[in-house]
């Protein structure tokens, strides 16, 4: 386990120096190096990419934490932090010669302040259990990944996750006020402030979505907000996928922002109803699911409104959920969408992309077209409102060559975001998972300023290194093998 | 004007050099060197400080801000970018020996994209340009700053602007989607996407509020939002100050955002009332305007629950605006509550800082201390809703000792500001003004993180230098003199 993978100075001797002062630093039970005891954290929610850490170590404070991070900057040893390794770009994936720096035990609620709205926490606390804190004064957590369950705060705060709500309530960035941070020198940072801005630059958003790289989070706090009055979904049936797409630009253009706006298309509908029951319609092309959150008689209007848009836009059925189970059912169906499409197809590979709302139409007509030509059927599952795609493709592992057909689709479908102006993720990161595709979506000029920013605060690229920010010539190579390819499109060929 | 007042490198064959060549890039009416053509740029909205440039650059392409950048970097000439020059910081004063670079003819609409809510823009474009261009849709750009008939969107950008309505619709970052920017070696980095994320490091964020010292801005693109069906406002009178600052608390603790929640307390109200005959009532020692938008239900039911709570606090009067004419007279005398005291007094010293919101009585209670202290009458009017305030001290810069007893008074202010949890600025930004106050807000391992940044865009420190952040030499001084003055808090002691 100690040969490097990684490019970064192997020393048996600096790891044995190393696991003997994180064992002074530390108490026995929070320095794991059995193999058994390293396999939980071998891997994140991208299991595709696997390896065992030299070692994970549990801190409980922030001291220790600053004292494993000085120790590791002194002897130049890698470190990746961990949350509840949700995450689905394999950016806590470890380094088989460096340390895997838990959060687990980092779990207290620390304090909540229904005056001013805003609950501080500790990295590990999960993204519910705030909500579930904050109910008492009638407050909740807006942004609600999926994974809501059991990811946690920090985790959220390094993938600035998103959720269901993000089209009207925003992403993780927009949703917290205050980090403790501490760097790889060990030095603790507080950024950010209670108050709805703060003077110098902005390392509070710079730190949200960063995956890792420039610092470990070790408290947060976060706004909360107050649960609205009344909450109601509507669910809208469509014989054509491309009417549901124009119905969704209909609703935003008409100034509505619905509290959530989902789309599903009958691949996902079928796999979904077979699974959860919510009582969808098993023949429609695509359903829309739009919820309508607010005041009793606001939530009242835009229902009216909302309707009489689906109509015009060609809905074929357009249902109120009639009571809260009815809209939990319909919620149900689709938040259990992965894994019911996981029960139709041997594997299924989930993209996840953002384009402008207007290219819906455009973006789902080509895939339809790519799936018909790789033969891969293709369930769309996705936040329809801010147009973040999750298309998942269903192939078989086992069948010669899919895997690879697979991802050449999933990449063209990608490159097709960025071409139409969108990017290459919405909510799950680039981890390992797009590394290469940073390569399409950005110019050297701007991953030169990001290598910059990473070294202001990392010089040494001891934090989570090989993720996020591919380097220059890791994209001359991807661009020049794809070149060899022929499928760089015009605008790529001038880059490289 | 060639000796360097900023410790550059001083000479005068390099500026020779430099207009030499930057009549080469540029048509003969776009390099101002005479003193008179020089003058309107010697300051900005900050006008005590004041110094003119050695030249100002009036570039019309993003080809030539590159070319005139590239220039500067190879002779190391520093730059300073300059909108509208309204900023109340002195962010945009020149240096003697540097490159004034105004965007100016940057005043193009380039786009307006109903269909996504969005309009992209050169970074001359005055702010209320935006939401006159966007009326023909329905749409506006929120943020709107009370200079916003004059102000452009580049400099918002620079500051990360706020105004009356960012309560409930955030400040510039929060309203905008992409960045066009040149750094100092002339490289055009396209920052941000028209998604609602894009990966990479959030350097959209980072940028906004960086006034000047990162790169400079050459195009925008901003979300433009629906206007709201219905606008009202309400105005509650108190016969105490205290009163008004619980009310504030109290109605955002029921849930409601208001889009905007302003307060005034007797000598703002008054000066206002003599200037805009806005009908506020004259007697009462604060006044609270709370504006409440959205659908025409929504916004009839908010009214009545916010009439209940301002009686709740012990409002003396609650009324409600009869018509749209007498809701922008409201506003009027808020907006107007600045040149309205510049009537009643011979001076006065515009403070600019944050606070939580429940430490609004004990902020307000403690400036009114120390106003009988000093002796000097103040004039609060600020964004009671996020905790922005603006005290406006009134003074007579011709008393002899008076100016420096304001600053006194000023400095303790933002120094409460801090103590209580807030920051030293809410909207305009540090600039000149502000740069000691870092000092008091941030310890020394932020403020070397600040430098670390700013040196991952510009290393040698060519953009505005002298802004923003102070270095930790200035610090160090800065808190010797304030030691030795025996004020500083306890917290602060430790710090130096």
């Amino acid at each position: 386990m100690l040969a490097s993978e990684d490019g970064l100075p192997c020393n048996r001797d600096v790891h044995e120096d190393l696991l003997r002062k994180l064992r002074k630093l530390l108490p026995p039970e929070a320095v794991l190096t059995d193999k058994e005891d390293l396999r939980p954290f071998e891997c994140d929610g991208l299991s595709v990419y696997r390896r065992l850490p030299l070692v994970v170590v549990l801190p409980e404070t922030i001291a220790q934490v600053q004292a494993i991070m000085r120790l590791c900057h002194v002897l130049q040893v890698p470190v990746v932090a961990r949350g509840a390794g949700t995450g689905l770009s394999g950016g806590a994936l470890p380094l088989s010669d460096g340390v895997l720096l838990s959060l687990a035990k980092f779990k207290r609620i620390l304090h909540i302040d229904p005056e001013n709205a805003m609950a501080t926490l500790q990295p590990g606390v999960r993204n519910l259990a705030i909500s579930e804190a904050a109910a008492a004064y009638g407050l909740y957590y807006a942004p609600d990944p999926s994974s809501q369950i059991a990811c946690t705060i920090g985790g959220n705060v390094a993938e600035n996750s998103g959720g269901v709500h993000c089209l009207k309530y925003g992403l993780t960035v927009h949703n917290i006020l205050m980090l403790k941070v501490v760097t790889m020198e060990g030095e603790l940072l507080t950024i950010g402030s209670e108050t709805l801005d703060s003077p110098g630059y902005d390392l509070l958003a710079l730190m949200t979505g960063s995956e890792g790289m420039l610092a470990v989070i070790v408290e947060v706090t976060v706004k909360l907000l107050a649960k609205p009055e009344r909450a109601q979904v509507l669910l809208a049936a469509f014989d054509d996928v491309f009417k549901a797409g124009e119905a969704v630009g209909a609703i935003i253009a008409a100034g509505i922002i619905p509290a959530g706006l989902e789309m599903m298309d009958k691949v996902a509908i079928q796999a979904a109803e077979d699974y959860a029951h919510a009582g969808y319609p098993r023949d429609a092309e695509a359903i829309l699911l739009c919820e309508l959150d607010g005041t009793n008689a606001e939530v009242s209007e835009h229902i009216m409104e909302v309707r009489e848009i689906l109509h015009q836009s060609g809905a074929t059925e357009v249902r109120t959920a009639v009571n809260e189970a009815e809209r939990q059912l319909f919620w149900k169906g689709r938040k259990s969408a992965f894994p019911a499409v996981g029960r139709i197809s041997p594997d299924y590979y989930c993209m996840d992309g953002t384009i402008p709302r207007r290219q819906l139409p455009h973006v789902l007509r080509q895939i339809s077209l790519w799936s018909e030509e790789y033969g891969l059927p293709v369930a769309n599952v996705f936040h329809a409102g801010d147009g973040n795609l999750h298309p998942l493709i269903l192939f078989d592992a086992n069948k010669e060559g899919e895997l690879a057909r697979t991802e050449e689709f999933g990449q063209r479908i990608l490159q097709l975001c960025v071409e139409v102006g969108g990017s290459i993720t919405g909510e799950h990161g680039i981890g390992m998972e797009k590394i290469n595709q940073m390569c399409i979506q950005f110019k050297t000029a701007e991953l030169s300023q990001f290598h910059a920013v990473k070294a202001a605060f990392d010089p040494a690229g001891l934090l989570n290194p090989g993720k996020a920010v591919p380097t220059l010539q890791r994209c001359a190579e991807f661009g020049a093998m794809h070149v060899h390819h022929g499928q760089l499109p015009h605008a790529e060929l001038e880059r490289f």
